[in-house]
């Protein structure tokens, strides 16, 4: 695509930061506002963005799209409706995803999201989503299978554009990316059209980035990563600056809120573990140092995020590797503030080698995410349907770890009723993790440690241990029943009453509480 | 262990050819009487043997534990009653292990099985089975995951005894297995006591195995394998031969049976795959000759066993890689008589490697499983409690291939009605693989393509292009339904009535099929 005249005419005038940070002074004169950009996104676009728990994201651009759509009020007539097919990484800042997703912009969204608007949007049947391992969603990518359904465009390039947020851009033209990596290789190599959003506001974060080469079989190699450490590519990621249609100037900061604090649940949750990784290492199943531990979104795990900033500065955490660093924003003010200190201690690698299974399985990672109910394990449907926010990379995890452990509160509270829901269920109504992957479940009632357990072991510890106390007879019930009813006709390895495996759930949505009255 | 005095007294004489076989000669001071050797065994003994796929396995000396148990009548009395903790690979000829079952030797059995007597064991609550991804099953083994019950023994080595197969034993005392390698190498390296039955009848098969060391966290090395063919390891597996007990020498074949012919389903099937593939190729999805394919176990899959020699004669096949082989009676015959034509084209690993989600994922293997239902795919458990064999290695490729696809057919006869068991099913009664991990489901009435379709457009698609023509209206009227329920009240993302996503199952308890009335 050639940049239309009219941008031509309007090129803005290039700040002193931005001199600084565009190293290749060709580019320069690609700058263009966003506002001018945005009316040349068409309906049915396929769009890919930077950005991962919500933080290295562009801002400038889908703002002014949003903008331009909203003012020229295009939505309310089907002739000037625009909805965009949106594939990012995993989660963007609300101000832009939320709100494309209240301008109903968002045909499909791809492979995970985090907002309230976006969650309505696909639960309503406005959004098409679909959830996949964090590891495989650049892959499938570029292996064109987002763009099956796709008419328009040069087949072999899945996306119309890509736009992405930098720090800098290299005399090569390479893209330093901001505090996250996720799918942005992928999706700068699959776009036709590149716009860049050069973020001055930031700190040119050059170095903490470790980006390789991906290839597509036949000719992908092995990651030849053996240490957390371990570096196997370069600090910038490698772009064919012919597709880059537009530079533009951003200073706004990644959007992220306050952490939940910890609470007692939270607490009790982290006893439980520090106990049974002491006794792991006591036993010799586990080195004295550990091995790399992982940690999953959600209440319990974000809770130590700002917290690994005070483990950095007291030495007793030496190295850390992610696709996104999320603090809160005084996090983050400390964290650039003394970005020197940390750079040497931080690797951030693309999405598919962070969440590979390679390397989770060599380096023998001791892996913990949070489900929504477990039975198998339920990341994601709220009673089966209910979308909440994706599946993330926790399968990636679960399946692949030395030790992978899901935790999570014994119960939820409902409107009605302060522990109407149980995490433990008889039958979880969505299955996103199986048994086969599980080792650990923990709730701030007890650990279950499930290593080498048959289901008809598993299940009675699960009730014992992790259940909530007005559960677990109900639990317990179900399961002697089940037990009984299946021994008696010769198939009770699983032992279930597929009649009533729901009923907590359908009494839930009957009754607002799981409590049930009984079995029969 | 001392090798009792007893049994130094009754030392066979060495054959011809096991001294031509068992190249290191001290060995052959230990050769024992498989009758002198099974009152060794006590109850709660913890007992791993090679064996993958029914091949490759140990038949003398678990013929005489069972004969010596059998002919004592030790399991009438609780005094005198062995049951033992097996570990096998994968699954071993019916002449062993139902035999074991039948006669309620087997405590526990991990992680897979075949046969009716193991499977009515473990239903009938008399085996305690847990089922574990191929590939981490032998890792798990060595983490020590297996025998945090266990009170005997060293700690250290998980196992009490290892009884393997081989067809030679080198000069410097490492062991040439049979037709598998499976978990051999890891159950080698965790048993206190090895007893080798070496296979004179079948010829030594020396070139055929790729035995890699399996280091554990942090010491993990990267499987530096990039093409099928690629060798990593030694022909041979190394183990301390002073903790050799015993050598036997066996000469009963592997105990396979017909493989199930073709029939109108497989073969329609097959040409749903091969049109698929075939416009694959031409959208430039795939190279022109295709990926790496793998096949699981199935009556689909099992139906091209043998053929897989005939593709070796013709050239159509160039190399094959598995952790064993298996052909019927015949297939054996030619293949043992023709080796030294094949042995150049064929490679079999340990299950850890040839299952290994790092190489499925780098090769870009094209996946092709058989599940039982599918919803979500049950590969494992009918109407969610009754355990059939396992899930074997479906979920180590469905979920790191490329192209994950999984076959059956449309619906299975019960007694009273000849389509009464739908493969397709609101709701799968048990889930092995998640929608997160499946591209392709095919059956005889055709091919749905799920790549990059959200849920709500992937299951109508299903209906459309898979279900048995007797369930097609069914089905359409539950995602109708479901749907319309849900986004009523804005849960729509996976439609689903909870109160009757299980009544398919629940009809064919009560009443022999799954062709309901209604939804009401």
């Amino acid at each position: 695509m050639r940049v239309t005249p009219s941008l031509r005419q309007k090129v803005p005038s290039v700040s002193a930061a931005l001199r600084e940070r565009v190293r290749r002074p060709a580019l320069l004169k690609k700058l263009a506002d966003p506002t001018d950009l945005a009316p040349l996104f068409k309906n049915d676009d396929y769009i890919g963005w930077s950005g991962f728990t919500g933080v290295g994201y562009p801002k400038s651009v889908p703002t002014a799209i949003a903008d331009h759509i909203e003012s020229k009020n295009l939505q309310t007539n089907s002739e000037t409706k625009k909805k965009f097919n949106l594939f990012v990484g995993a989660s963007v800042g609300p101000e832009v995803e939320d709100r494309w997703a209240r301008l109903d912009m968002i045909a499909r969204r791809y492979p995970h999201q985090v907002g309230k608007d976006v969650a309505k949007g696909i639960n309503a049947g406005r959004i098409e989503f679909a959830d996949k391992h964090l590891s495989m969603f650049p892959q499938d990518l570029t292996y064109g299978y987002y763009n099956l359904k796709k008419k328009h465009g040069d087949p072999r390039k899945p996306l119309d554009w890509a736009i992405v947020e930098a720090t800098a851009i290299t005399e090569d033209g390479k893209i330093v990316p901001g505090a996250s990596v996720g799918a942005t290789p992928e999706i700068l190599q699959s776009a036709e059209k590149i716009i860049v959003e050069v973020n001055t506001l930031i700190p040119n974060l050059e170095g903490l980035h470790d980006i390789n080469q991906s290839f597509v079989p036949p000719y992908r190699q092995p990651y030849l990563i053996k240490h957390v450490k371990d570096r196997i590519g370069e600090p910038a990621i490698p772009i064919d600056t012919d597709r880059i249609v537009a530079i533009v100037e951003s200073r706004k900061p990644d959007n992220t809120g306050p952490n939940s604090p910890e609470n007692d649940d939270s607490r009790a949750i982290a006893r439980h573990l520090i106990d049974f990784l002491s006794e792991e290492v006591s036993a010799g199943r586990l080195p004295k140092n550990l091995l790399p531990l992982q940690s999953g979104i959600g209440n319990v795990a974000n809770s130590i995020i700002d917290t690994f900033i005070r483990f950095f500065d007291s030495g007793k955490l030496s190295f850390a590797t992610a696709t996104s660093i999320k603090f809160s924003p005084e996090g983050f003010d400390h964290f650039y503030k003394h970005w020197s200190d940390y750079k040497d201690r931080l690797l951030l690698r693309s999405q598919q080698v962070a969440n590979s299974p390679e390397i989770i399985r060599r380096l023998g990672i001791i892996a913990m995410n949070t489900p929504l109910e477990y039975a198998h394990a339920n990341s994601t449907n709220a009673l089966g349907s209910r979308m909440l926010n994706g599946l993330g990379g926790s399968a990636d995890f679960l399946r692949n770890a030395k030790l992978s452990i899901m935790h999570a509160p014994s119960s939820r509270p409902t409107k009605s009723d302060p522990t109407g829901i149980s995490c433990i269920v008889p039958f979880a109504s969505h299955v996103d993790q199986t048994e086969h992957d599980l080792d650990v479940v923990v709730t701030e009632q007890g650990l279950a440690d499930l290593r080498g357990l048959s289901p008809r072991e598993r299940a009675p510890l699960i009730i014992e241990k992790c259940a909530h106390p007005d559960y677990r007879d109900l639990l317990r019930e179900y399961y002697d029943r089940a037990l009984h009813e299946c021994l008696s006709r010769g198939a009770g390895h699983e032992p279930h009453m597929l009649r009533n495996a729901f009923k907590f759930h359908t009494n839930f949505l009957e009754n607002g509480t799981m409590k049930i009255k009984g079995w029969d």
